[in-house]
């Protein structure tokens, strides 16, 4: 017990969002009361609004308000090119880049033998369908640099070898980043990866 | 521009939160989008409600849905002790622990001249009436243990001293440490082993 029955339901639900503990919880509680018109009433409205609009993107797995996104109903975005993502925040960072201008495939996750994830759990059946329906001539593989995303991208290329251009993520070192904050994997990849001045 | 227009704004606002930047608001929005049924809506709901209904104790600072808190109406708790925090988040720290039969007063901060925060800000004069209107004998000081939380002690003391016992956490309590950040056992054994000031 804290506060009030609603106060402590409150906070034990915010605690269940990632990257938030109990303490942090109760923090973040403590700063919503003390707004509450500023702060607490429009997050309040805005999760109502969200939680009954928001859906996934029947075509790419993207978050939107509509079935299909506005990326796949975009014409500009139907260049030919798929970037394929483990999940939509890899896509809002793709996003956030403005670099590509393609559509995407959002895969959901990974395949796992272990955790029972199988190719249709990430609609690569779908995947494999778009490339003739929207003429698709290219599939970037943007998926971590983990061993289930890596395995996950031998699986897609599999699929799709002899039907489209496959390409990955150039790996190498960040910008701006410092060799002693990298793991050897990355600096073996920079260096396998070398370019002539 | 990461999705629609809501869902960017809910980011915005959930990045507001004490604890959250941009990337784990994003983290924590996705999360809600997934579990809209289960999280989302209830927490918006929950949130509302909230909003509504909480309100600072006109007695004592603590945040509950009356005027006046559970724990000011309540008589097993006017046993002739107040202790003394800055914030909330303390006055839960120390209601976790369980220790302590008596009532609160929640300064709401610390005395800073640089901030402009004088003794009317803190609800100081509040509490210099509180101990004739509730025949108070102790009042525990349990301000965290920084510079401007031991200057806002000794201010206190002064004005309280010769009409009360005055005591404040001793053991137990690190330097610079602050009270929220602490387990129960060691608020425990704070306060069973106050000193006289
Ligand atoms: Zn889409
Ligand atoms: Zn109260």
């Amino acid at each position: 017990m804290t506060a009030t029955r609603d106060i402590d339901a409150l906070i034990e639900l915010m605690a269940k969002l990632p990257g938030l503990g109990p303490r942090s919880a109760r923090r973040a509680v403590l700063h919503l009361i003390r707004k509450r018109g500023l702060l607490m009433t429009p997050l309040a409205d805005l999760m109502s609004e969200v939680a009954a609009s928001a859906r996934e993107c029947l075509n790419c797995g993207n978050i939107g308000t509509t079935d299909i996104c506005d990326i796949c109903e975009s014409e500009k975005r139907g260049n030919g090119m798929i970037c394929v993502v483990e999940d939509v925040a890899d896509l809002w960072a793709m996003e956030r880049s403005g670099v590509f201008r393609g559509r995407y495939h959002v895969l959901g996750g990974t395949l796992s033998a272990l955790d029972g994830v199988g190719p249709e759990d990430l609609s690569i059946p779908r995947l494999v369908d778009r490339i003739s329906a929207e003429s698709v001539t290219e599939v970037i593989l943007a998926l971590n640099a983990t061993i289930d995303g890596q395995t996950t991208a031998h699986y897609i290329a599999d699929q799709l070898e002899g039907r489209v251009t496959l390409t990955s993520l150039a790996q190498g070192v960040p910008i701006g980043g410092e060799l002693d904050y990298l793991d050897d994997g990355t600096i073996t990849a920079a260096l396998n990866a070398r370019k002539s001045l």
